[in-house]
């Protein structure tokens, strides 16, 4: 039996590097114009559940994706906060 | 000790409706403009990973969470890919 952990780790890697090219573009271009402050906000909450819900259910796979993805949400919404002052 | 599932349960309708506006934005306008093509397909492989690691660890919530991404995932995939032709 394939160690769920490994499936885990894959679906970690993907989904969290999926955020990546959007910080990049944000880092370089300095602007945050398209994106939505309600949508990162959602998946920003969304994420920090799934980090309680990944130690509840002690899942090493949940608690490392969802520590990284809330380090680059995060970045994102403190961009999109001070460029819409 | 509260359930884990009622975390994950609200974790999962969290990040599951961030994608929401943007499904529904694609729906009204029938444009795809500005959404990367690669970051929806990174974010789909991704959703489809932690789908067998749910079915894998027999959570519900994860389980749940991702069959409705996927779901929209898969939407805005078809129609990013349609309107590129």
């Amino acid at each position: 039996m394939i160690n769920p952990e490994y499936i885990g780790f894959l679906a970690a890697v993907l989904t969290t590097s999926a955020f990546l090219p959007q910080a990049y573009k944000i880092w370089k271009s300095r602007t945050t114009d398209g994106l939505s402050l309600t949508m990162y906000g959602v998946m920003g909450s969304g994420t920090l559940c799934w980090l309680i819900y990944g130690v509840l259910i002690e899942s090493p796979s949940v608690i490392g994706a969802n520590t990284i993805s809330i380090s680059i949400i995060t970045f994102i919404l403190i961009f999109i906060i001070r460029t819409k002052k």
